[in-house]
């Protein structure tokens, strides 16, 4: 089964990206233990300063779409909502590399 | 020291992505004896038939920049141009996450 991947760009509203970020480590860390997130890394960008890009790898994308229905995935998305002002993701199909 | 990472897109020549995928995949091999690199993920798209999405995880910028003056990753590059069509390149800064 191929892997999923996906680069989702958060956009937050004016003056709540630390506090967006601050979730989304939360988010981060609490993917430790779940085996089939394999990256959930949280990034900035310097030329976008209400940005926020999550780097995503699952084992599969239905494994990615399971875990959007878990108690801990809507518990935190109901806590961002509020301080997002958009989102778009990239989705992309891992072949390989480092890393994975 | 801030880590430097990339979303880097490339796109191939009509029929060339799978050629270029290959060398990019070769890259990503040597690229596992590079300590400075933590990730270098090769992915594609389904939504995009020509593309060829990079993910890119370097110790930092300095690196990152150092890396490009490699003679294996301009032998690798040498290669891969006659393939590309065009490179694009969202520079991010990995904050922290699962798989860093």
């Amino acid at each position: 089964m191929s892997k999923y991947g996906a680069y989702v760009k958060f956009t937050a509203k004016s003056g709540e990206r630390q506090a967006l970020a601050d979730i989304l480590l939360e988010a981060a860390a609490a993917a430790q233990t779940i085996a089939d997130c394999e990256i959930y890394i949280i990034n900035v960008s310097d030329d976008e300063p209400d940005a926020i890009w999550v780097t995503e790898v699952w084992s599969s994308a239905e494994a990615h779409q399971a875990s959007l229905s878990q108690p801990e995935t809507k518990e935190s998305i109901s806590r961002a909502m509020p301080l997002i002002a958009g989102v778009e993701s990239i989705p992309v199909m891992p072949l390989g590399g480092k890393g994975l």
